[in-house]
This record gives C-alpha cells, sequence and structure tokens, in this order.
C-alpha cells in the first residue's frame, strides 16, 4: 500500500497522479529547481551544477527554494538526467548553454562494455542524501519527484558526445549496429531502473522518466530500437506502486505506442491537444491513464493576460477530471519572467477550484431539471 | 495549359506530382544544390552563400551540379529562404553553422513597416535569372524547383534575430501583439506569393513552400497564426498550375490542418509512415494529394544495406500509388557520406521500377483468375 508509505499520499499531485479527485488542479514546473530563480543563481555563483549534486545540503537547499517562493505542488529534484551516468565512471561535463559533453563518446561494444550497473548508495550516494532531506523538510502534502534520464536520450548523448539535433550517429549505430544498440540501450535501461528505484527508497513518492529527444524517430523506429527497453523500465518499477510519468517532446506521432509501455502518467507536451491527447493515449492503453502538461513554455514569455488565456485553455480541455497534473510541455527556458511563473501556480490552483465549482452547479442543475 | 508551357512536363517528378502513373518513383533531395558535393565546397573556397545567390551563372552551376552528377528527377534551386528579405532591404547575414543572423530584429509595427513588397525583377534579379539558365540547360524532363519560406518560419528569424530552438519572443508576439503579428505575417505572405510567382514566371516548374520550424507550434495556435496566411499564398498562386509542395517537419500534429492549406503535394518528414500520413492528408483535404518524403536524412549515416532497407520501406509504403515523390524527410545533413545519396538516387529508380512490375504481375495474375 503505498498511500500508507508515502508521506506526500494525501497531496493533490499524488492524488491527480494516482486519477483520484482534488479540490484543484496539482501544478508543478520541470525545471522549477534551477535556472530561473535569483536565489538559484546566487548558488550557482559558489558551485556548479555537478558539485551541487554532490552536495547533499545545497542539492536540496535549490530543491526546496522553488517550494518556499510558489504553492507548487511537487518538488522535482535538482538534477540532471547524466547523473548515473557520472556515477558508474562516464567522464563528463554539464558545459553551460551547450548541455553534457562526454570524453570518450561510446560507439562499439567495447565502449558498452565500461559501462557497469549502478550501485546507487555507492555511486549516487549525495543524490539520495538529497532525496531523504527534501522528503523530511518537505510538508507531507506536497510531494517529492524523482527523475531519470530514458535510455535512448541517454545513448544520443554518449553516442554522439554532445547535443545534437540531427542524431546521425545514433541513428546510424541504431540502424547498423543492432548489436551494439541493444548491449547500449540494455544496460541504459538497468541503470535508469536502478537509480529510480533507490530514489523512491530515499523517499521520493513518484518517478518521471524523461526521454526528451525520442521525438527525433519514426514510429518504427520507436517500436524497434526503443520501446523494449522503456517497457523493461516500467515493468520493473511497477510494483513499488508510486506514479511513474512518461515524458518526451514532439512525440505526436508516438504517444499511441508510448502510452502501451506501462507509465502511469503520460507527459504531454505543448503541441497535442490536452483532451484529444487524453483520449489517444487510453484509447491505445485501454486503461486509465493520467496526464501531465501542457503549457508551451514559450507562452510564459507573453503578458500575463495571455499566459492566463493559454493556461485556462489547458485546464479547460481537462475539464475537471481526475487525472490531470499541470505542467508545461517541457522545462521552463531560463530567461522566463519569474512573476509569470508565479501567477501560473496561484492561477492553476484559483481557476481550477472554480472551474470544479462551475462543474459541480452544472450537475446539481441537472439533477434538479431530471 | 501548364502542361504545354512547361518544358519539364513530361518528365517523371511533374508527373508524379500532379498524380500521374510513372515507370519510376521521382527522386531529388532537400539541400542536394550545397551542402555535400566536392564541387560544390571548391565553389564556396571563392565566395560566400549570399555571393553566390547574388551571381546568376554560379548559382546556375550550382544548382547543377548534383543533377550532372546523379540522374534526380528534379533540381531545386540553389538559395536561403531569406533571399527575398534581403531583397526587400532586411539587413541579414548566413552565418556559418549558424543561420541567418538579422541586423534589426522586428518586434513592432515600425519594424514591420520597414518590410516593403517584393518587385522580384529589381529585388532578386539573380535569382531568376538562374532559374532561366537552368530552365534553359536542363533536360526537358527534369523539372526544376522553385521555393520560399513560409511566412511563420520566416517571422521566427525576424523576430528572434536568428535561430533559435524554443521561439519564446516569437511566441510571445504571437499571443500578445496579435496585431503587429498579423501585420507581419500578411506581409510574409505576400513576399512568398510575390517570388514564388516570379520564380514560375523565369521557369520553375514547381514550388515548395518551406515552413520548416512550424512543427514548434500548437494545433491551436497553427489554425490561428498561421493557416490564414499560408492559404493565402497557395489561393494567390493556385492560378499557375504549378504543382505546390507545402513542406514542414515536426507536423505529425499538424497535417490534417496542413493539408486544407491549398498545396497540391505534403512534403512528410520522416516520423511519419508514408502510407498513414498519406491516408490522414487526403482525408482531411478530401481531395487527392501527392506526398513527398520521407527517408530520414539521418538514416544515411548507416552502412549502406541499412539505408536500402530504410529506402525500400518508404517504397513500400508508397505501394506504387501514383503521386509519391521520393524524398528525405528533411534536408541533406552536410557529412553524409556521398556514397549513400548517390546509391539512394539509384536504388530509387531500380526498385520503385520492380516493385511497379510486381505489382503488374499480381494485377494479371488475379485477372487471370478471374
Amino acid at each position: 500500500m503505498p498511500d500508507d508509505r508515502s508521506p506526500g499520499a494525501a497531496g493533490p499531485f499524488l492524488r491527480a497522479a494516482r486519477g483520484l479527485p482534488t479540490d484543484h488542479t496539482p501544478v508543478w514546473f520541470m525545471r522549477q529547481a534551477g535556472r530561473t530563480l535569483p536565489e538559484y543563481r546566487k548558488v550557482r555563483e559558489r558551485w556548479t551544477l555537478l558539485e551541487i549534486c554532490r552536495l547533499p545540503d545545497v542539492c536540496a537547499e535549490v530543491t526546496l527554494q522553488p517550494m518556499r517562493r510558489m504553492p507548487l505542488d511537487a518538488a522535482v529534484m535538482f538534477g540532471d538526467i547524466m547523473l548515473p551516468l557520472a556515477g558508474v565512471g562516464v567522464a563528463l561535463d554539464i558545459v553551460e548553454k551547450v548541455g553534457p559533453v562526454i570524453e570518450e563518446p561510446i560507439r562499439d561494444l567495447a565502449g558498452v562494455a565500461r559501462l557497469r550497473d549502478l550501485e546507487p548508495e555507492q555511486d549516487v550516494a549525495p543524490v539520495l542524501e538529497a532525496v531523504r532531506i527534501v522528503r523530511r523538510e518537505l510538508e507531507s502534502e506536497r510531494a517529492v519527484l524523482g527523475f531519470a534520464g530514458a535510455p535512448f536520450t541517454l545513448a544520443s548523448y554518449l553516442v554522439e558526445g554532445k547535443p545534437t539535433r540531427d542524431f546521425a550517429r545514433t541513428k546510424a549505430l541504431m540502424l547498423g549496429a543492432t548489436d551494439v544498440w541493444d548491449a547500449l540501450m540494455s544496460r541504459l535501461a538497468r541503470i535508469a531502473t536502478q537509480f529510480l528505484r533507490a530514489n523512491v527508497a530515499a523517499g521520493a513518492d513518484a518517478v518521471q522518466l524523461f526521454d526528451s529527444w525520442v521525438g527525433a524517430l519514426s514510429v518504427a523506429d520507436y517500436v524497434r530500437f526503443v520501446q523494449p527497453y522503456t517497457r523493461r523500465i516500467f515493468a520493473d518499477l511497477a510494483g513499488l506502486g508510486v506514479p511513474m510519468v512518461h515524458f518526451g517532446t514532439g512525440t505526436a506521432h508516438l504517444l499511441d505506442a508510448m502510452a502501451t509501455d506501462g507509465g502511469t502518467v503520460m507527459g504531454l507536451d505543448w503541441r497535442v491537444p490536452l483532451d484529444d491527447a487524453w483520449e489517444r493515449v487510453e484509447t491505445a492503453a485501454g486503461r486509465p491513464l493520467g496526464v501531465q502538461g501542457n503549457l508551451d513554455p514559450a507562452a510564459l514569455f507573453a503578458p500575463v493576460d495571455a499566459v492566463e488565456r493559454e493556461a485556462e485553455d489547458v485546464l479547460r480541455r481537462a475539464a475537471g477530471r481526475p487525472g490531470h497534473v499541470f505542467n508545461l510541455g517541457h522545462g521552463l527556458l531560463p530567461a522566463t519572467p519569474l512573476s509569470n511563473i508565479e501567477r501560473v501556480v496561484d492561477f492553476v490552483h484559483e481557476k481550477s477550484a472554480e472551474l470544479r465549482g462551475e462543474l459541480r452547479a452544472e450537475t446539481s442543475a441537472q439533477a434538479v431539471a431530471v
């Protein structure tokens, strides 16, 4: 019974992620920890991203910063999807305004053999300690989210050696050296599983698998070269009983396939209308699914009335139905005006409560009419 | 009667683009002129991209280089979608490995007012002269394609001032200053129309509208903020009677909307299965449409047997049905192995002829059986 085990179980995020009704729609933002807050920038004057992740107190502090400033319903751990790989000894750096850079890209079986299984309490001890601190310090009704990079997105960094727009080397390997691809993806799926399992053991109430770049693949390539590994991860974690968010961007063509992979909440980017996409993923999965999303992060740069209009559109499409977690369609952009971020949190809470009221009034009016 | 006017009318590209049967599937590649050929790199040692576009003979030569090397069925003019904007006086540069950089980004009505209508024979005379040369020099059965940037993609460069991944300023303007957006998009639609019309007058047998980045928009934003302007362009050009390709990437969620905009051939990127997408766009449009695509440009980095397998998959999905033009799902990547590019052209011709033979044999076998 995860509801007894988890201190955050009673809160709006976990209720919504499990398809239960809530008084308001819960909200959190990908990249809410780090990137935009002035108090975070101050921390970054002293330490790099990777340094912060090796200092549990600082990592917990950065994770909690947005929680103090705003009534967000979930805290996502500060970190980077490359952390578990650094943990198993991959020499890498997170370069400012570039992204992950790998010293020795992996393109053959010998390279894959250098990747070993993750032993979380040794390899990523500070991250897990930070999870424990955050879970202890945060009010029980606010959830703590652990996250991991999905095999395809991690593989793309390892193979290319740096961020890419075209994934040419990754796809060439995938199509031309299927044995190397299978070995690499199998290993990355195990590492992601081991990392997320340890996050939950340390106190994370839910997990999110980030396959940020998987939208670069065709449907056929997703089904053949990615889906088997993603399915293993969710199958391995299912027994933990925590909500599992499956997230990607540019996935309009992949949603039907992804919906069958075992995640319990589908992350939706802003490109797809939330109502249509929700129906699509549930039809494809043949079971109820939660959805998370899907305001365009770029919309937060518009004047506040336009921001509210866009956020309201997302809420109206969700129509107060249990199972919706409000979020952006991708991470907060670094230069996002802070006042708009803060306004969206309040707006989602207020407007979603109001819409639920309207819905109840309509239902009773109908009952009276009958 | 465009078929009488146009010397290329009898060739496989124009026949397929008009939905007529051909002996083999025609093939050309976006970015086939420039980027990958050694003979092009030699030209670039002497002139920049923009300089080449101001020298009709050199521009024509670069356009013809891939046509001499490979039996491609269409020549796409060498150039850049920013050329008409440079023509109306926008100060810009095409920076190597970056893309278009605008000196004074346009973000208000005063900025839009600086954009004037295009007077093609004055503003882009060398481009049009290059079209005339190419049409004269090329065999009549090989088509010449003119192209223009679509309003959204052009607007994104003008507003951001440079290539962007997130389109934050563009979308903020679109959502927050609808009067500026409307003025900008209306002007860009007129410029694209004027440019493409002049290309056809100079001898282009078909045109392609590149909305390369439109996939960054939600369905609702596309319908409200882009579709009206795209429709104007196709409506204005329809009377010319030339095939009009409507191209974008990451458009899996937009194809139904785009299919109704007036283009006669839908460009498909590699993410969507060609057969499903073809059915979808024709259903949405309620009329027969051609399709162009959709091999993954990154697949050309794989070993040649994998490349052939992927190309054959595209041909089998098209199933020899009239109306398919073989292409990549986006432009050739600069480092693509030349031998694979050359092989795909031959493979598409050979295999598509062979598949047509199989299809005919099946049909006669069925006829005998009946």
